[in-house]
């Protein structure tokens, strides 16, 4: 079921009952790949198990203190085993913590922003200087602390709030996308919601679902519109499910108090459309709501996060709270 | 200072050692207007002052259970002694509440939506039809309770969270902007920020500042899609103040947590850079942050809350935690 | 019927058989106005009369070669006899030619442009520098001279192409829009298709009809980035009629090959949006076309103008050949 | 240095003083690629070669009269000898002609459309209905004409104007566009102008350029609003050329009268951003202007089409008159 491969050591922790049961997998990964464009997985899990890893960093990588070197990639591809196109896969986060005691957030350049002429929104004005930003990250405290040189309060604090930037499944087809594109497969959504406590439902367009992760924020505003959050590297603990023959169009998330879609697309307003659309046809669908008056208390009871508005499609999640809902059909 | 006018029976509830001291004025609307046109004060007050009024609203108007009448438009303006261009006008919203048992959410075909074509995203799919939702008010418990006759759950509850749609100085000039536009002046931002508790500032661009309130929102979802909230009425005070010779570009927000910048445009995207851009300005000029610095932290810490995807400007309000700034200079 | 104003001083050329019959009268404009808020008409006319005038303006003004003074505004407005809400309003341009020898386009830092940072798509980049340039107009042989001081050419030639930025009615209600807003109305639709030899068509929205015009660009290139053509003033013939009982919803031009449509709304693609849906609806009313069917063939034979991507709101003409057409009915 | 392959008869039709001279090689497509990701050349020429073809089709699919099957594929890559990542791929459009008497426009419900609901800007509204049109091509008088059953004129008759949708190069690094893309590879541009007698410039990414043509639309309206154009087959002769070192960002055109960019995002302001800016960096690269001065000549003489409007991707083409250009540096 799961093997030692090139690319990982492989610790199976528990199983009992192999292979039926569900087991807990330690997975160390070896490498990051740049795109969600491999095909081949790195590591083959069922439905239940649970994997313990880590998102990948190399030495002189970007989390280099010193000079940001390349950026490491994100992990995966993860098989689960019997995901199939149609299907849903269910990824629940159990843990994501931070391990390391610097992020960084770069601006360079000419490079993406939501607030200044980049790539995608050429303009005639001189580009911003470039900045680098190196955070410390008091986990203990759990915050995140800046020095600020040039402004009179010299120094920030601000609360560390741990999320993954990239989950994915591949996308549909032959298409391979760069790791920075979000789209209905997830990939760099950048939403804050994909946290621990987190479930994430992603639609299957290959056989084994092939599940990607990555692009660990300690903490990242709404927009995130410097095109980076504090950028760093984390512990993160998944568990696997499968929801066969359910068909979902966009990644959707669940939370304590929240149902969630996400929608990436440019430009915003459409974003927008996309989310809350699916979230007025998943009411209807599984909350047993006649359209309009989804619409109508969607209109009423809507929460939207604007996940990035810089990415090569920008992300919106518009969610629903739970405890206003009937139980799912 | 203040006088009894044909609009309105102005009451001085308290008035020690007028005219220097604040007062409390009680001011019962007579009519409402439909735009934010109107130069001729309906109300004269002082800085300091209080004033206890409510949203107006006559028999059969919009709230109207049976049959939606006309709009009963907003309330002013108020004109507030010194207020002087180049000024920013302080109003603290002291109290907001219910005071009606029903809110009216109407959906009308071809009318405006952030998910449906209208008349500003014109597409040639049919229509959605026309439907009517009548909302209770149960303001012991502080719910919303509508009837689903079409859905398996065939009602909804949700908590209120009273807001009002607008609030407004005339705008600048000679313009004359009908009451859906938002805009630099405040209007119908369909912001849920602007609540009880907040305190709102707008620039001034006439003398008195010239402010006017209404469209009471017993709850609104963000984007507020379906092109109206839980639209009642409501019991509001107001405290003015004035900070002579403070020029702000486009409407703030404070409440207990957040300083807040309001920015209204069309298309979203350019909503949320407005907001951010003078958010990270006001970080600079009151704060102390040097640009870059302000930049990244907006980019760490930003949030955003889309008010409104429906109205003639979209409105977007991106804010910033208090606890993690200076004071203010 | 006509009549001297303090406004202006008129000339009744021709008037056999008044007040029957259409007259030709010279208007000079002793006056602009910057918005197209004035409800007061300067002229009177009846259907089927013609005007000569020319666009104002005042020495100091935006126009002098030295030193740009303050815009001159637009003319009008032009009560057209028995113009009612629900009629067109059908202008002909029989005339159009510049009256002077020089055109002004000014840059100036954050000032409305298409392709750098302005007050309605903030950003963080320094603004562009000031910039005014002084064309010359070789009337003769129709074209602009611009001296290029720091490029290598030293000089450009460009052939005029005069057009009139402004043409409007009165916007409906009591809504007072500056001069820089194009609308239903028309208004500053900067549209390089409002030429001599055009006939535009504007809703009417109040009695008379309140026509307005200004803005003579002698040349402007498709979207008129850099926020102004090249402004000048003009000699210009109008001729006006009536369509009773005609309504149409968005301004519609025709020339000697095509029927248009002008949609103006933020962001571009809602402009276009609505220019070519309103084209559509005009090849179904007026040319017998079913609607998929005129879907169909504005897919393949339609043009589109982007005439301005610079002012409040953003102006697409959509056209069609009418070589294609039936006759209307 | 050409070859046969197991993908193509080659004919070398005129080879004198092989391999120096140019030659013109006579490729018949035997199969179309669905996606821009292929990176197997097809065949391989020298720069100054010509290369007659056509595009691809075989029994039964897209162009079938009675049945609209799938979609044939754009043909290639071709490699072209000594391109190289930084150099600027030339390809000059010898000759375009329709070659079958039918075209089909196709609209189905959901599909892509640039007034109508879709996938990429979600509605609630109900979707258009299904339609299928099929074009009769006359080649003599080079018009095409389409039934109209359900309209009163019955039929009309449009001139053709043949286009090719699709000339490409292979995508930079890994990334695997799908056939319906539009980027800075060129792709699925839909723009008008890559017709006969038109030069493009394609940058290079990877060795051998991989060049991939198709889509023949024997007539397309400004921005494909319905999703498709005349869709049929063609007859095209291409000459290839290589500009060592020259590096470009976006695709570029030439024809007898203008000098063109086309820039490919959403939304399609940005589009137009992209387009312009880039026109403006080419004058002042190419033809010695400074950047103010370019940006004031390209406000005045900036010719824009709006390619499409219904791709993954929006592209628009920004052109300048050569008239008023001097000669390129």
């Amino acid at each position: 079921m799961t093997r030692v491969t090139r690319w990982a050591a492989i610790l199976i922790l528990l199983a009992p009952g192999w292979p039926a049961a569900a087991q807990t997998v330690r997975f160390e990964p070896a490498a990051g790949t740049p795109t969600f464009a491999v095909r081949e997985p790195i590591l083959r899990v069922k439905p239940g198990d649970t994997v313990e890893t880590r998102t990948f960093s190399r030495p002189g990588d970007y989390y280099d203190p010193e000079v940001a070197g390349p950026w490491p990639g994100e992990v995966g591809p993860f098989h689960i085993e019997g995901a199939a196109p149609g299907d849903t896969l269910v990824v629940r986060i159990l843990k994501l913590t931070p391990n390391r005691d610097i992020a960084i957030s770069n601006v360079t350049p000419g490079g993406i922003s939501a607030v200044a002429a980049d790539s995608r929104t050429r303009m005639l004005n001189e580009d911003l200087p470039a900045r680098r930003f190196v955070w410390r990250l008091d986990r203990e405290r759990m915050v995140g602390i800046l020095d600020l040189p040039h402004s009179a309060s010299k120094r920030i604090e601000l609360p560390l709030a741990p999320m993954l930037g990239r989950v994915a499944v591949a996308p549909a087809g032959e298409e391979a996308w760069g790791g920075l594109w979000p789209g209905n497969f997830g990939g760099n959504m950048d939403a804050a919601d994909v946290r621990e406590g987190t479930t994430v439902y992603l639609p299957v367009f290959h056989e084994g679902a092939l599940f990607y992760f990555g692009d660990f924020h300690a903490l990242q505003g709404d927009g995130e519109i410097a095109g980076s959050g504090l950028e760093s590297t984390a512990d993160v603990t998944f568990q696997f499910d499968l929801q066969k023959g359910k068909r979902i169009r966009w990644p959707r998330f669940e939370d304590a108090t929240h149902i969630m879609v996400a929608g990436s697309v440019r430009p915003l307003g459409d974003a927008v459309r996309i989310a809350y659309v699916e979230l007025i046809e998943w009411l209807v669908a599984d909350y047993g709501f006649e359209k309009m008056e989804a619409y109508q208390v969607v209109s009423q009871a809507g929460v939207l996060r604007v996940a990035n508005m810089v990415d090569p499609n920008y992300t919106v999640v518009a969610k629903f709270p739970k405890r206003s809902l009937p139980p799912p059909r």
